[in-house]
Order: structure tokens, then sequence, then C-alpha cells
């Protein structure tokens, strides 16, 4: 015998979890989708020569790779093969370097498949996970209208997922680079003090003031003292947004074109009908510090600003330099799912939904099973999710049963209700037992369905 | 520069194939959960140790192990400690004995996940794919009822699915062993006569009847024939079905019990009102000799016997024996997707959709740009999948797009319209055009959308 179990850092769900979790994607995927977005998914496993293009780096140590019985017999020198993907884009880099000639550009696509690191396993930390990617493509070109899409998208995801407020923040990485440039700081030092303003947070305003005025950086008080609040400039509502950009004063051409775009950006969420409160300027946002080239986002939810951001993103200037010689630019975020759920559940906003199943079929004795059958039939051919009890069992034991698989409700019909012509219904979210017409119970069961649904909505 | 291409044995499809595919699949999803079947997940990696229960056979051959980079460096003496599924039966397996006091029994569940084999590569066969499995797990015993389920979920997916007409074939290895008894073939004999029969297609009647007959096995001609007799019984409809069991004469108990149970499901079937065109016997069905101990099931569609079985599947006294000292029976079914994907749209059957866009919201001009904006965000808020177009292109270019895309609908509004208070719709397939008023937008496309899903369903 040997004891059943998951390999550490992996998240498998009971039913009910998965019921909830599903309609997490479900809701995710029809978000992209409104927006336009096409559907891909690709092969959980790369050839390691294309997948690790660059060689070395923290994401390498993390690369699963991948071997067949005979593969690993036969040994041999080097990296196997196969690797499993680490992340969405370097698939998404590959797929459209590779098909190039057969899309259409501007190219949306969503893919929401698993993705694998080796982490360190770690509460909350996992080595396999959901990534929920969105991406815009183009060929050559990309109009910066695009960046203003993504938050809209974004925007709509979180309000139908319903896990409360939340706020995709902005920043944009043209107008901290003009930004640096105006206060002398250039090139690659850029990078380093960026990457000391990020512990801001960490390690205290102070900390960081004595570092970038010390030996490494020798920075001037004055300018120190510009960064400091450059970094702390945050938004609230619209026109706000708009005062805060104009409050920095006039800059380096690269600074006003990264201005421009974040209020063209500003413009066209207004035009889009985006709430307000759903998007900040926050100056302090760096992310991807090599890789992004224009607008960033990341999203945090209000009440739980320590769950950290769950959906970030931006725009890059070249997606597949790797495998192709035209110019890709693109724009697109990452929702972590897997991370995310595991922290909604954790904070009780998700988790042990109601089944799928909307009704039971009860079965008093064996005489009723083709009229069960019969009735089951109807209730699916009209849209229902229907369980039927197929060995009669006290009630008592199918009510249970139901509650514990979070059914809401069970459809009785014995004797003397075939007799009336109705069916008894016990609704066990209510606690209240009802009858309705024969003919009328789909349309009674699929309204109770619309108003959860709606709820969710 | 690296050439990017995905490891062969894979299938990874361009935008339009995979909405297709995706809509296969969630018409499968949908037509399980009518019945009641639960979704499961499980990782896609499993510990060796747990994934490979019985050492050596045709499987492990087959498996993929996985190891992080730092496992690989290590090295190490005997498998490595992960590997990738190669069904989603050993998975289910798994599942049910860990979480055995967690879950409700008969547990119906549905899993539709990729899997991995080391298989040759060659045309149609598939390293990486998916399976649609549904289940039903008994806890000590599982009524036989369950086992007239599952047809009516196949018959359910199928027509929803619209390939074209099938049939469900049923066999019973009670009906078969009871027979083979009767002719005086016990035990062991029994699998190796089975397997000789199930070369009747490829080395036809004469060969295997001189095999039969020969130093090996040493029977009689009388026996042979009631042999071949039996495995070629196929019936046509509900009431040859009944015929052809009765014609099969009186039997030894395990035959006569394996009869009733047929004709328990055929009963059943009819309850369920799946058509009789749906199911018939055909006795010569044999399917894991050693693992399935009921009726057995295989799918064929009518138009294409060559691509085989689309669906198969069957009754198992115990699911878990490697995991748990309980009896876990079970009855269930596996779609390979990924094969039948492929071989449907070799077949032309399927494949290059319509896109998950409804309409393509054109631009004419800068101007228009706030317009088109809040045009698409009112089509997305009554349910439409909309893209729309961001930047100002020669009108048609953006008809081209949609039409390279496979976008049906360019809705498109300049000054005129505006002024009228009307929409111009240019529908692609038809090549008409149209006007509709501003408020009836929305409809219009709706009602378009829900004719053709209507044409799917």
């Amino acid at each position: 015998m040997i004891k059943p179990r998951t390999p550490p850092g992996v998240m498998e769900l009971l039913p009910r979890d998965q019921v909830a979790f599903q309609r997490m994607l479900d809701t995710i995927r029809q978000s992209f989708e409104r927006f336009g977005f096409l559907p891909v998914e690709t092969p959980v496993m790369e050839l390691s020569e294309v997948l690790l293009t660059k060689s070395g780096g923290e994401t390498e140590r993390q690369v699963y790779f991948v071997q067949s019985t005979g593969a690993l017999e036969k040994g041999g020198e080097g990296l196997p093969e196969l690797a499993l993907r680490f992340d969405l884009t370097v698939p998404l880099a590959r797929y459209v370097a590779e098909h190039e000639h057969e899309l259409a550009f501007p190219f949306r696509r969503y893919q929401m498949q698993r993705v694998y690191r080796g982490e360190r396993a770690q509460r909350g930390r996992f080595r396999e996970f959901y990534q929920c990617d969105i991406d815009v493509i183009g060929k050559d070109a990309l109009s910066p209208r695009f960046d203003a899409e993504i938050p809209a998208v974004i925007a709509a995801v979180f309000e139908r997922l319903c896990i409360g407020e939340f706020t995709i923040q902005l920043n944009h990485r043209k107008l901290l680079r003009g930004y640096f440039e105006g206060v002398g700081i250039e090139g690659e030092r850029q990078m380093l003090v960026l990457r000391e303003l990020d512990k801001l947070d960490k390690r205290g305003e102070d900390a960081v003031r004595a570092t970038l005025a010390g030996e490494g950086f020798g920075l001037a008080a004055d300018a120190i003292d510009k960064l400091m609040a450059f970094s702390r400039v945050r938004s609230r509502g619209h026109e706000d947004a708009l005062a805060k950009l104009a409050g920095l004063g006039a800059g380096t051409p690269l600074f006003e074109e990264g201005r421009d775009e974040l209020r063209a950006i500003l413009a066209q969420l207004k035009a889009l009908g985006v709430g307000e409160a759903r998007y900040a300027l926050n100056l302090s946002i760096a992310r991807g510090l090599d890789y992004y080239t224009g607008v960033v986002y990341e999203t945090t939810l209000d009440a739980y600003p320590q769950i950290g951001s769950i959906c970030s993103g931006g725009r890059y200037d070249n997606l597949a330099s790797h495998y192709s010689k035209s110019k890709l630019p693109g724009v697109g975020i990452s929702i972590g799912l897997t991370r995310l759920f595991y922290q909604l559940r954790e904070a009780g906003l998700v988790g042990a939904a109601d089944s799928s199943v909307d009704v039971l079929v009860a079965l008093m004795d064996d005489a009723g099973l083709d009229a069960a059958l019969a009735m089951s039939q109807r209730l699916r051919a009209a849209g229902l999710n229907v369980e039927t009890q197929l060995e009669p069992r006290k009630l008592a034991k199918q009510l249970q049963y139901a509650d514990k698989a979070g059914i809401r409700f069970v459809a009785m019909r014995g004797g003397d209700e075939a007799a009336r012509g109705v069916v008894a219904v016990k609704d066990l979210r209510r606690g209240q037992q009802f009858e309705v017409a024969d003919n009328q119970l789909a349309d009674a069961l699929l309204q109770a369905r619309e108003l959860r649904e709606g709820a969710l909505a």
C-alpha cells in the first residue's frame, strides 16, 4: 500500500473549492473574450533550446526538465531536450514568431494555463500555478491606445469577480526615466537608483536616503528630495490624476512623451466608462526593470494591500527578439490565479461554493425510478445540472447528502405528489419546502439559478 | 536567433482552430455537468512512487520524468522523484483515496486535462493530449444503475457536438466470461482466446479458426463455432437488442448475471429517453482485459468507422487498491479529445470556426474614437464579444482584417450614420450590409449569435 499524496508545492482542491475556482476561471475568460481576445494554448513542454534563450539567470535555476524513460536511460551530456514552461510570455513569443505569417495583427490573445517553477517549498508558494494572461502584439508598431484597453479589461475582470474594491495603479517608464534624466541620473544608474527606491517601504526613508547620498551613488540632497517626492506621487480620482501629472512641472522630451501617453490613457479610460475609483497614478511602481518600456500596471485589493499586486504588466518594445527579426511590440498583463485563489481563500473571500449541481432528484422507491429518470432528463433539457438518486434511500439520507455536497435543491415526487401533478422541492439554503406544478419545476429552478448568477455578475 | 518550434508530438492550434477546440471542450463539460458530475483537477506532476505502482509494463516505458535544475545537477540513483501523469485514472485513484473522508459517495467526477506519453512520433499520435473523463466511484458498492447513466451522458455529449451519427456499443464482461465458461474455456485461457478473437478483423476468420483449433488452444470445431457466433452478435434498435440477448440461450449463472445487467441497462436507457439508434450490442468488444469487470462501452462514428472508438470505458471492481484498503468500485469513460479533434479536422468535420469575437467596431477617423469606445462598451455590457479598431484605417482594410480573423459582423458609424442615429452593419458571412437603430444594435447581434449557437446545440 502506498500513501496517496501530491508532491509539495501544488494546489489540489476538493470539488466545492474546484467549482469556486472554475467559476473564477470562467469569469476571467469571459471578460477577456468580451474585449476581443482570442484563445491560445501552448504545450506544457517546450524544447529546452527554445525555452532557455537567455543563459543563466534566476528563472533558469527554477526550470523543470522533462525526460522520457528512454532518454533517462541513455543519459548523455548537456541539458535534457525538453523543459516545462515557467511563464506564458516566452511561449507567446515563440508562438507569435512561429506563426507570424498566419496571424492577423494586432494580435489579441488570452492564455490561461498552468506554469511550473521549482520554487522553494513554502506556504503560499506554488511550483505549479495558473497564469491568466492577455497581450496585444503589434507588427512593427502598436498604437499606445492599446495601453488603455488593458486596464479596462482588468477593471471588467475584477468587477465581475466580486472580490472587493480594487485599484489599478499606473506608472510609465518614460515618465520615470525622463524624470531621472532631469535630475541628472542617466543610463544604467537609473536602474540602480530605482532598485534603492523600491526598498523605501522595507528599509524606510532614512536608510534609502543614506544609501543614495553615500559613496556608491553620491547624489545631492536636492536630487534625492526630488526622487523621493516623485516616487511618493499617488492620485485619487480622474481630475486629481491629471492635476498630479501637471504638478510635476516641465521635463525632458522623454518625460513629456511619457506624460502625454499617460494623459491619453486617462482620457481613453474615461471614454471607456471605467469608474475613476478603479485607476490611480502610483509613481513608485517600477516592475520588470529591463523588460517594460512604457506604461506599467499593478492592481491591488483596497481592503487587502498585504496581498500585493494581483494583476501586473505593462508595455514592452519587442516580444520575440530571440526568435524573429520582426519587431513585435506589445502590451499585456498576467493574473497569477492559483496564488490569488489561495490568498482569497485564506482571507475567507472565496471557497466552498454551491455545487455545480442545481438539483438532486430524489428517489423514494424502485417503482419511481423511471419517473425520476424522465424528470431528470426534462430538467437537463431545460439547461439545469441534475443529479439523480439512482438507489432508494431514506429521504433524510438523501437530504443530508445534498447538503454535504452543496446542492441547493432536492426535488421529491412520491405517490401523493404524482397523483396531484406536483413536485415537492426542498430549498436547503433557506430551509424551506414548497410545491410546484410538474410543468413549472424547470422554470422555478432556472429562476433561482439566474438569481445566483446575477448576484455573482 | 533560434528557430521557433514546438517539440514533436504536440498539437498547437491557430486561434480559429483553438476556438473550435474550445467549443468542443465547453460542450463536453456542459454535458458532464448536466448529469451532476463535479469538476476535479489534479497536478500534472505526481510523485513517481505514487504514480508508478505497477513496476514494468508498457505504460511505464512511456512515462516522462521531471527534474528540477537542482535535482538534475545532484544526479543520484533510481528514478527521478516526479513524473507526468499518463492518464487521468491513476490520479483519480490517488485523489479518491487521499480525500476519501472528505468526499460524498457515490462520487461523480469529471476531469478534462492533458496527459503525457512518450509515444513514438507519428502522424496522428500525440505525446501530449487532452482526456475528458467521467467516473462514478462508490464506496464498498456501486449500483449497476450507474452503468446506464454513463451511455446517456455519452449520447448527450455527441449529440451536442454535432459531428454526425454515432453508436454506443455495449458488451458485458460477465456475459463474455459466462459464455466462455459455457463452452469450457476457464480462467486465464479466456484472456488468451479473447485476444485471438480480437484479431478477427485483422487476420480474417480462417486464420483465427486455425489458431484456436491448433496446438496451443486445441478447441473443438463446435466450440469455435459458438465463439465466432457470439462475437459476431450486433443489434440494431432496442427490441432487436433484447431479442439478440434472448437468442443466446441459457447459460451459466455468471452469464445470466451479465445478461440481466445488460437488460437493466437497456431498460434504463429507454427510460432516460436515449434514442434507440444511439446504442447497440456488440459482443466482440473486449477492452482492457484485466481491468474491466462488468459492462464495457465503445463509441464509433457511423460515417467514420476507421477512426475507431472515440469514447470508451466500462465498469471496474476496485479503483484504488494500491492506495486504500476501502473497496472503491466504479464505472467511467474517457474521450481522447486531441486525437478526436485531429481526426475530425482531417475529415473536414471541424476546424477554423468563426472567431469568438462577435463584432468588430470599425473606426473611421480619430474624432470617432470616443464614440467607438462607448459603443463597444455598450455591446459588451449586453454580453457581446467586441473588438474595437483603435487606429483609423481604410475601411477596406478593416473589413479584410475581420474576414481573415473570422469575425462575422463589422459595425460602422460614420458622421452620416451618427446624424441619423443608426449603425451600418456589414455581415461578412452573408456578404450583406444593413442599418439598425443605435439602440437596437446589441439585440440584433445577440440574435444572430443565438441563431449560431442554436445551430450548434
